[in-house]
Parts: structure tokens; C-alpha cells; sequence
């Protein structure tokens, strides 16, 4: 089953937007088995994307239209697709009730063209959005080719596939799939790929395919079979050969988890309670802290501490510390980390302090962030150095803050 | 001048990275008044990058090709554009003098296969790799057309860009470009395109794009002219003509500004020092604003207040408000942003408190939320209800604030 990806709208050819939609599908297709030779984008222009539907319908069996659905009369996905398949545009009641329900909702006014969303190509199987106005469709060809339509918002596509697409694609799929995830943190990428390149090399079924995040390292191993017991049969000795390479780096093996779930569910699981005090990533560890629902259960509260001043209100660092070694030092890090959970009666407390840049000096390199952790009436600080720019840097500094306090408590409490 | 993209790597039909170079070089070629009308990935497969190749240049002026220039039997860019050119790959001593000169500054040993990158299309213009060891080339063909080849890794593409393909493409291009944004928020999507339909209607030079992120909507307005002075004075009516329908919703109509940029420089401008509490944002709010250098000169310290127990003793918010009205009211935010100003002795306060979800119920619908700003003594209060998942909910509340902070500075300052 082959696929191909078209991406419509004006604003990516103009490089207003950079396409995630593309890589989004493309994982998903490659974990269903079906191989996307081939993506493209094309600007709202009814001509060209006529000619990339045609293109595609010809070399492909599939072909998975993202963008182009909305209320506007530059979006004429619907109109072009059904013009292909030979198809007119009938309103579907069912869509035209969702988007009045939606825009009450709201408490929107609904503009005339929002209901040009409710016209979909006679015959077609309605995708319902949950999360906008503009419904998709999936149109079967007289051929036996097929055209999936999605909405371009990735948050809206991302929805709809998960709802209604990728159950509609594993029925055409003979061969069943099993997919298991390892992640791993606290090692750089061609560390990672090196420790692994023989498996990478060998690999037929199950595939090692690794896909890196600011921080992280994942190999996705899929294997195929014709039932999913004997599939997972496959995929269970890779991963355990993996999980023995990388020990400790991996943080897990579930294709949800990620590092902050993994690290609120260890406080948890400890009784344990967390205070943040933070400088230069000035909230973003506790933000990523409470992307975790539930994390309340956890964390009561967290100071960003950018100035001098506010480190000695509210975590009482000391004015000779400050003066001696600077605000970005290990001694900080470490009364910012003690300070912050005593002042709290935290269980756990995590200091961030660093340079994120853009100016620096000699003294004071770019990247330089010392992360401490509280753990066990434990204070431990690591020194680190980020490559990148400012976001970068804080990014960084926040995904190795989890990492060390996930290591600080599997040492001190699982035995 | 026409441009067609095409990204070369099976890494991308995966869905291992996110291809930002189209990104990258569609806003380029926008910049250049280059019209690009597709582009297209393919994996590294000989047969389908010389069609993907041949369909490109018979469709338009100039193909731009990222990838597959590097030292494994996999990279086959070359060979396959030099194939399509009719032309023969021949050794080019300069740039295998600096694949030697890049290893032995790098101090590593040099792969046989390495040498390879210095074999070039004959007759081609040579691109040379400052940022690594693969150069790329230019190859005009005979009936006029031409293609571009670059690396695929961003940093060493954008640096070959800049350097050689800019000014290359530059003189192909008689006509001299100029565009300005007008960035909004505050307003919805097509609320926003309505008010401005007839503009769009009747572009022609300048054009007027339009494109959304969360919770803005960006209008591109772009102008062509002999010089980029008489493009400046095309484009100027259409900016006054947007700024006066979108009034006070427009935050700036510069290109890189972001909206945390517009409220730091109003700060600084008035002088205003700021102090955040944030429940459910849990610091993405104080994140954003320490996003910009030299926000340590407003921002000086911020609270996550998740328990109740926090509110009251940062923010001073009283035990019977958080009883009667609960943790998400409006006389709670409003107590906590009082309760953070004061508390701090703070010029400017902002607080967010609602249900980021996922779990809600009938009294606590997932999206409430409260957004409170202290300026000049006077707490204002606004509730809102967002649409979407928790990440989606504290985004937009995030958003929501800084528009927020930035009306009430400007409403009872700027005069």
C-alpha cells in the first residue's frame, strides 16, 4: 500500500509556516507499514493542486490531502478533489449542526462562510473535527484509489487522523504492525546511533528507526507479522537488547510517556513533594512540570528567581555567595536548590541558573547553566555546557534538569 | 521566475525530521519575488529523484535540491541532476583540498568515501561548504533552466544560502522586492480575513497574505517595483490601510518582532517593573516573556501558584474567596493579582488562573479561564473560554495575557 502526502496552502510555499503535518503522517504511515514515496506542497491555486491530486492518484494508492478546508475562498481542497474523483458538493446536516455547536460554544458569531465548511463531496465518508469548524473527508475512487482530506491546523489534523483516520488505514492494512518506543536522555545523537549502528545496520523486521528531539534520542522498533502477538514476539528481544545498551539513559519504553510524565509519576509514586526555583529558564521547567495532568498532586508551587534580589528573598542565597561567585555558579545553584526546599517544606527541589545569552562575555560564556538537585536532604549540582541559541539553551537546560532529578530520584529511592 | 523545491532523503518520507529547509528557502524565494508553486520530498531513490527532477524542470525556471550530497552510497544527488543535465562528474581539485583542510582542522581522519563529495557536475558553478565538508553547484543546462544543489543539514545549507545562492539569484532577478508585516491578536481567523476580503479581493501588486499561529494572525503584505523605494511606497497605503481597519488589535508591522517583545519594549518605556502569578499556565506565561534579552530589566521574579495553599501565602489571597468562589473565579485573579504587585511592589501585575483540563465538570468546563492585569493601581478582570487540550488551553491563555497586558499599558499610559 503506498501513500502519498500533499500539502496545500499559499502560506508554505511562502515559508510562512514550516510543515509538520508531512512529518506527522509519515511516521504514522511508516508505523502502519504503508511506504510514502513521495510528499508535496502546493500553494491555494486550483490548477496545480488539480495536477498534484492527478500525479498522485496515478503512482499512489493513497493519497492524504492536509490544508485547504477552511471557510475561505482560497481553500478549495473539497472543490478539487471531488472535481478528480467526479464527485458534486453536497452540505452535510451532520457537519453544518457541528459547526453552529461550535461557534455557540465559543460564543462566536458565525460568519456566512463558515457553513462553505459543510459542503463535502457527495458519498464521501465525513471525518468529524473535534477541535475546529472544517470536517474532513475520505473519498474511494471508482478505481479503488483513495483521497483523505484533513485540515491543515496541526492540532486539528492531529485530532482527526488519530480518531478516525489511522483505524480507517489499519483495516486496509493485511499485515499487522507492533511498534515499541525507546527513548533515551543524557547522551548525544551519533553517541546514540554509534552504540546501536550494527543493530541499524542488521535490521529487516523488526526496523530501528531513530528520530531525535532537542535532548532526547528515540528508536521506534516495528516489526510486522500477521497477527500482533507474533509481531510483538519480534520486537520484544531488540528492545530488550537496547534497554540493555543504554541502561539508565533510557527513561521508557511507552510511546506516550514523556520525560516530565515519567519524572511527576516517580514523585508520586515516592510521596514526594517538588519545588522549582529558576533563573534563566524563568518557568519553563515548571510548565513543563504542569504539562502533566494531575501534576498538582506534586507541586504546590515554584519561584522564578531572576534577579539577585529576588534569589535572597525567596530562596535566601546568601549576599556573599552572590558577590563572590555570581548569580550563575555552582555554589548559587546549590543554597538556590536548599533554600527553595526548605523554605517550602519540599521533599525534592530543582535550581536552574545559567547564561541563555545572546551577549556574553569572556567570564561568562553562552550556554554555561548549572542545574542542582534536592533529593533525600541532598543537594548535587552538575555543570553544564548548551550549544545554541537562547531558546535553545533553556530548552536544553530544562530537559537536563528532569533528566538529573529522574536520576537523583531512582538513586536515592528505588532499591 | 519560477522555483520548484525538492528535499532528498529518505529520512524525511519517514517522518524522522521536520523539513525546515523548504521552509527556509520558500521565504527566501518569496524575499527574491520568486514564486514558488510546489515542492516536493522524495526518499534517496535514483528512479523517483530523476523524475521528481525532470517533472521540476519542465515546469519551471529554477530547482533549488537540499540533500543527498553527502559521502554514503545513499547521497545520489549529483548523479542523478548531472544525468539530467546530460553532463559527466569530474574531480574538483579546490574542494577536495578543503574536504582535506575541513578534516585535518577538525582533527579526524578522512574516510575514503569522503573524496567522493569532490566530485562536481562538469562545467557547473562550485558552491563551496564553509559549515562542513559537502560543497554544492550550480548546473545551468542547455535550454536555460537551472539547478541548485545544497546539503541537507540546515546550518550548513542556510550558510551556503547566504553566502553564494542569494547573490547568485539576486542578478536572475530584475525586479526589486519589499514587504512588511501587520501582525494582530486579539481577533479571530476569519473574523480577521472578513474584515480585510475586499483588500484581498483586489490584490495585485502589492499582494496581501494572511497567516495564523496561536492566537495571532500575521497579514504579509508585499510589493514589487524597479526599485525597492518605489516597492516601499506601494506597500505604505496597504500597512495604513490595515492599521486602521485592525486598529489597537495590531501589536506590530514589523517582520521579527513577537507580541512578548511589544510588551517588554512597552515595560522599558514606561518604566513598569513585573511580576506574574500563574496557576494553570504554571510559569509559560513569565517563560514567554523571559524569551527576550533583556527582560531581566522588568522582570525581576514571578510565583507558580498551583495550591491554594500558595496563593494565599504569596499573593495574600483570602481564605474565604478561594472558599466561596473556588481557585478559578474572578475575584480570585483578581486577589492574586493584587496580592502579586503589592506583595512585590511591583508596577504591573499579571495573573492566570482556570482549568487547563482534562478532567472537568459541569461547574469547571475545561477552558475557563481568568486572566487579571494590575496597571496603575486598577485590576482588570477577563474570562475566557479556550477551545482545545491542556497544552492548547495554557497557550492561548498565555497568549491572551500578554495581549492583555499590553491594551492596559497602552490605555493608561501612552497618551
Amino acid at each position: 500500500m503506498t501513500v502519498e502526502l500533499i500539502s496545500v496552502g499559499t502560506e508554505i510555499l511562502m515559508g510562512n509556516i514550516v510543515n509538520t503535518n508531512a512529518a506527522y503522517l509519515s511516521a504514522k504511515c511508516a508505523q502502519l507499514g504503508m511506504s510514502v514515496y513521495r510528499e508535496t506542497s502546493v500553494g491555494d491555486n486550483k490548477e496545480r493542486l488539480e495536477e498534484a491530486i492527478r500525479d498522485g492518484l496515478s503512482r499512489s494508492d493513497i493519497v492524504i490531502l492536509t490544508g485547504g478546508l477552511g471557510p475561505t475562498k482560497d481553500d478549495l481542497t473539497k472543490e478539487t478533489a471531488a472535481k478528480v474523483a467526479g464527485k458534486k458538493l453536497v452540505t452535510d446536516q451532520a457537519s453544518k449542526k457541528r459547526i453552529q455547536d461550535y461557534f455557540q460554544k465559543m460564543n462566536r458569531e458565525i460568519a456566512d462562510s463558515n457553513w462553505k465548511q459543510a459542503d463535502m463531496p457527495e458519498g464521501s465518508i465525513i471525518l468529524p473535527n473535534k477541535r475546529g469548524t472544517a470536517p474532513g473527508c475520505i473519498i474511494e475512487t471508482a478505481d479503488g484509489k483513495r483521497m483523505i482530506l484533513m485540515p491543515g491546523p496541526p492540532y486539528e489534523m492531529q485530532g482527526m487522523f488519530e480518531q478516525s483516520v489511522y483505524p480507517y488505514l489499519e483495516k486496509l492494512q493485511p499485515k499487522r504492525f507492533y511498534s515499541k518506543m525507546v527513548k533515551i536522555c543524557g547522551i548525544g545523537e551519533s553517541m546514540a546511533e554509534k552504540m546501536v549502528s550494527d543493530l541499524i545496520e542488521a535490521q529487516d523486521n523488526p526496523t530501528i528507526a531513530p528520530y531525535c528531539k532537542t535532548g532526547e534520542v528515540h528508536f521506534r522498533v516495528t516489526a510486522s507479522a500477521d497477527s500482533v502477538e507474533e509481531a510483538k514476539k519480534l520486537v520484544k528481544p531488540i528492545v530488550k537488547e537496547l534497554k540493555n545498551r543504554f541502561k539508565e539513559n533510557v527513561f521508557t519504553t511507552e510511546e506516550e510517556e514523556t520525560l516530565e510524565q515519567v519524572v511527576v509519576k516517580l514523585l508520586k509514586k515516592y510521596g514526594l513533594s517538588l519545588v522549582a526555583a529558576e533563573s534563566c529558564t524563568a518557568g519553563m521547567f515548571t510548565a513543563r512540570i504542569a504539562n502533566v495532568p494531575g501534576a498538582s498532586d506534586v507541586l504546590s508551587e515554584s519561584f522564578v528567581t531572576y534577579s539577585n534580589k529576588a534569589k535572597r528573598k525567596y530562596l535566601d542565597v546568601s549576599k556573599s555567595t552572590l558577590k563572590k561567585y555570581g548569580a550563575v555558579s555552582e555554589k548559587t545553584a546549590k543554597e538556590m536548590v536548599k533554600g527553595a526546599a526548605i523554605g517550602t517544606d519540599s521533599d525534592v527541589a530543582v535550581a536552574i541558573t545559567g547564561f541563555a545569552g545572546p551577549d556574553s562575555d569572556e567570564e561568562h560564556p553562552v550556554g554555561l547553566v548549572y542545574i542542582a538537585c534536592y533529593v533525600n536532604e541532598k543537594a548535587q549540582v552538575e555543570e553544564f555546557h548548551f550549544n545554541g541559541d537562547r531558546q535553545r539553551v533553556r530548552e536544553l537546560a530544562v530537559e537536563n534538569a528532569l533528566d538529573l532529578l529522574r536520576r537523583c530520584i531512582l538513586s536515592n529511592y528505588a532499591k
